[in-house]
């Protein structure tokens, strides 16, 4: 695997798979429709893509996508590729057109996912990976242990700047470590990013002054390269500890220029996910789309939660924060702080910390916390006596009894 | 609409689809699954978005994705959203995360596609659309009327700087207007992109020099942004007339920097436009997501082809390349030139013209072109017969009987 990458499918195809995977391969690597002149053997062995695994899985008899070829029936499989590292180099940009770039419509196939990647070594000496990860995270949020309770300021766009502080004093008040802008705020005329890291950050500073925790807000930057960059240094100049990025809205380029820039943990939100992933047999799945931004720096990433308002299931929220953990390189893990996000309120933490196995996320609640019946303090109160609940192994319902804020959002929150 | 910009959803839900819409308005601005104490009337007046049309549609009985919420049957319709410009200035990353950002996901939708957006006109002031576009383009390749044939070089892949610069000179020779580099070369180990313009350029100068011909060759400098601008740097030094990039490789962050900087015409690849495209329900139309690109900057946008190797439909295709002619503003229209590829021959050029109205494209084929039985000079002159019979009104086979290289080509691509 040293001098060649690979890439996981799930393929489905009206055709024999291992004749569609050889389809795959070649489009993606030396072929095309017809034979040229220069595509001799000798080039093949040296550039062209292999199969190297075929697992034939279920056949169903309507095609999942349409447009492509038809058939009696619609053969699924896992199709492994590999590549010879010279076709790209260690290069996050090019690898996407190469594992993810012109196949998903080829016309073999009834569904096309791309499920998992693996790279050689050398791209860890390329890209950097998290530059404060986990352990970082933890040190600038002053949070040794147990997951960060975090939130999201809501209403999600509206409040200027001043009301923003006053949010975040607010939630600073009431015991907050974490507090992100929403994706929806990045800039606008009526909240512009410099004046609200200014009021924020004068808010969090006097109340960090003061009680000695210094809460961590991720600023969200999202914008031109030229216009992170200074964003990210205003920021950092004011003594803001975070910063975030919308993924999608900028692309793996622009946020590598910020990456290799940064001083600041990065907040990685994932927002667009659904166009990417929501269909079942089509498009990418998490552990492999992640890798990709965990190489090139992502810091936190955001996995949905349990029980969210969105269509994700449990068991793909659950799985998309393991797969954060599986290490790149053994020497060079990029391993992220997963974000809990999403409809999520004291009722979830059990269920989290059961399937997770651990703490070190952080656990992001709006309404949650600012919706508490008793206010936000009792919002974040009621979250942290529910993580402590579940990590010390008692059930949140008697760990209500003696902890009033965690009875009365088990009652707010109940479904 | 001068101060609020709009955008088109193709919807399918369980629920009212007046209630699902109103749904994503609230998530999409000022709303969260509860109600939060900010959340005033002023505030929802001043920064929620609006659902300003509803047309229902069919009715279905399965869902087309799966995951959400469930119901007896399935409501679709067409949705328009419109948000107050104050929300996010003209600023495309952050619009991103607005029309087309946490939304696709949401439990109330079993369908959602981003069908067009509509933008205030200050967006026109921000970016400059296509630097050179159609008129810019025809200048700088010689091409006063027609289209430009183009073709790949292929192999794609596999291929050294001085093996690519051959197979250039060879179609040089051949009378072709435009070649490209594949998508999936661009600064591999093999083939490093400056000794690759550095090849290939001395080849095009010198038949320039000769003929006065100077082909257009767009050198695939997909990368980071200062790899990008380093690479259009040293292209343009050797008197290179176009660069290419793939769109999705690197995001709009990354054309931004990328196109603010470029003095060259800029052909945008859309590979991976299939993950965001193929399932009928989800992702983005291209009248949407092309209109981001062209205002970015892109000169050259891909649209497919006719009768294509992949499993788009031709009313697809001619929709696509039709959607690039509407202009973005009366005075800035953006408009790029088109770009027609894939398993494309002599065959495609009649219903291509009938269906576009126009020859303001380029035309490319790769095995088109280099797998004609009487080699590359026959394939590029094929083409040309092809569209100057198309042109001119002229079935093809009629042509054909006087044109021997037309007459071979429909010969060997028939299908």
């Amino acid at each position: 695997m040293s001098d060649r990458f690979e890439a996981d499918y799930l393929i489905e195809t009206p055709i024999d798979p291992a004749r569609a995977a050889a389809v795959m391969a070649g489009e993606q690597s030396a072929g095309t429709f017809v034979k040229v002149p220069g595509e001799t053997p000798e080039l093949q062995a040296r550039a062209g893509a292999q199969v190297t695994r075929l697992t034939p899985l279920e056949t169903v008899e309507a095609p999942s996508l349409l447009g492509g070829m038809t058939g009696a029936r619609y053969h699924r499989a896992k199709v492994t590729l590999s590549w010879p590292l010279d076709n790209i180099g260690p290069d996050l940009p090019n690898l996407m057109a190469t594992v993810a770039g012109n196949l998903f419509e080829l016309a073999q196939f009834s569904g096309l996912r791309l499920l998992d990647i693996r790279l050689p070594r050398v791209f860890g000496d390329v890209y950097s990976g998290p530059k404060f990860g986990i352990d970082g995270t933890r040190k600038l949020a002053g949070v040794a242990d147990g997951p960060l309770i975090g939130t999201i300021i809501k209403p999600s766009v509206g409040l200027d700047p001043q009301q923003t502080a006053e949010v975040a004093g607010t939630l600073a008040e009431a015991g907050i470590d974490f507090i992100k802008d929403d994706e929806l705020q990045a800039n606008g005329p009526a909240c512009p990013f410099d004046a609200r890291v200014s009021a924020v950050m004068d808010v969090i500073n006097a109340h960090a002054d003061r009680t000695g925790k210094k809460v961590m807000y991720a600023f969200n930057l999202t914008g031109e390269v030229d216009q992170m960059r200074a964003r990210h240094d205003y920021a950092l100049s004011k003594g803001a500890t975070c910063v975030m990025v919308s993924l999608n809205s900028v692309g793996i380029a622009g946020f590598l220029a910020l990456a290799r820039h940064c001083a600041l943990p990065i907040h990685a939100h994932r927002n667009g996910w659904g166009y990417l992933s929501r269909a079942a047999l089509l498009g990418w799945d998490y552990a492999a789309w992640s890798k990709i931004w965990r190489l090139a720096g992502a810091d936190h990433l955001h996995v949905n939660g349990l029980q969210n308002k969105f269509s994700e299931s449990d068991s793909s929220v659950i799985a998309s924060a393991k797969s954060l953990l599986t290490p790149l390189f053994e020497d060079a893990p990029c391993i992220p702080m997963p974000v809990f996000s999403s409809g999520q309120s004291a009722l979830q933490p059990p269920d989290t910390y059961r399937h997770l196995g651990h703490a070190d996320c952080i656990y992001a609640a709006g309404g949650g916390i600012m919706a508490h019946p008793d206010g936000p303090r009792a919002g974040v109160a009621a979250l942290r006596q529910a993580w402590d609940a579940a990590r010390a192994g008692i059930p949140a319902a008697t760990h209500a009894a003696t902890h009033p804020e965690l009875a009365r959002a088990l009652e707010a929150y109940r479904k």
